[in-house]
């Protein structure tokens, strides 16, 4: 049974704190919790109210599930998962593209990138230390599982991007076009706070400013938006 | 000053039957509103807390902003805006793209998109009758004020798909590759439901399927990044 203890453990993880000191972190749904089961992650515990769906799972009533549901309307599953162990390594950059996020501070936008990376085939996301927790449940759910193929580091950017030998691309609204680039082989992509954009010391790192030209009147674009259009123009398009 | 029956209504505007019988929604915030009070649309009535930004607008203490604010926390500014006028004509079509939205669900998502057409020159969305409505708090202040700039049309997309002229891209997970296709001068674009995709009935109007190629693991990309991604692709570059 699902004893008032582990209830009280399981709503903690909410607080980044809390699943710092577990190691433990809360995902939900069908699809997020079977993607982190087929991944190298560690599933700790697995709770539902559907034990045909999940028969390794420990059976609970919607009453239960709702009381240790993130979400507003419960799912019919819910895990515990290990949180990773997320040393970085310089060599990770070589020969490959890498995202780079300053001060992401939108849980769906964190998501969405996640998103973008898995399916664009990147492994690994560094963030600065005051982008918005990984672990935090609205980034679980925005990542819809693709979080159990991407691997993300929290980093003091200025000094880490300090040691990269792979070029440092910066999105910016005053760049050279992207449709003008050809197609990355290595890089590092940075991409900045939703409000700010990047920040005044991380630009002075920044090899080459690329820009998505703007036909319209929109100031901006979503960061999620400009992260999957720049992602698709600078690798995904095969010329 | 800020009546109770005015606080009344302006809270009643949350719902879409009240915004459409009073042709009234609300917009929040020193951009969004800006961007409204430089539109064609009408501002109605102007409440905020800071009148060295906004002169023209009705002063109220920030306890009755917060009392009329979708927002949890309130910014400085609310506006009431007149909805504007909707008839659709299909002669918008020629000589131009169009997003056609079938069953968005997520008000962030069509803010989101929105936006993007905004960016791309996009001046007409069309969206199916159960997508979600475009006057929804949530989805007007992921806008960004790009709402000024495109007119958004509800109507029952079969019926007036099947009387388009211009050609009828969809985008699937089953199509040609995007990065084959050629520059659009003029096309309907259509996106899908964020679970389900196209509806099978829309899917039968569909000349030409299109698809943006998958190199990693993700099932899907959010809806907003795909459509970010296909307007750059097939408007966006100049080539």
């Amino acid at each position: 049974v699902l004893t008032n203890n582990k209830i009280k453990l399981i709503n903690s993880l909410k607080v980044k704190k809390n699943r710092e000191s577990h190691g433990l972190f809360v995902a939900e749904g069908d699809k997020v919790v079977q993607e982190f089961m087929d991944s190298d992650l560690v599933v700790e515990s697995l709770y539902t109210t559907n034990s045909t769906a999940f028969p390794e799972a420990l059976k609970v009533s919607e009453k239960e599930l709702a009381r240790i549901s993130n979400l507003k309307t419960a799912n019919s599953v819910l895990a515990l998962v290990r949180i990773p162990d997320s040393s970085f390594k310089l060599e990770k950059l070589n020969n490959k593209i890498t995202i780079v996020l300053d001060n992401i501070k939108d849980p769906g936008n964190l998501g969405t990138i996640i998103r973008i990376a898995d399916w664009f085939s990147i492994d690994t996301i560094l963030c600065s230390e005051e982008t918005v927790d990984v672990f935090n449940p609205k980034v679980i759910q925005s990542t819809m599982g693709s979080l159990a193929r991407v691997r993300i580091h929290y980093e003091d950017l200025r000094s880490i991007l300090n040691k990269f030998s792979v070029p440092i691309y910066g999105a910016v609204l005053d760049g050279n076009s992207i449709y003008k680039q050809t197609k990355l082989p290595e890089a590092a992509i940075v991409f900045g706070n939703e409000s700010t954009g990047i920040s005044s010391e991380i630009l002075n790192l920044i090899d080459h400013k690329i820009t998505i030209p703007r036909f319209g009147g929109a100031e901006s674009l979503n960061v999620g938006v400009s992260a999957g259009i720049i992602c698709s123009e600078l690798i995904g398009k095969p010329f």
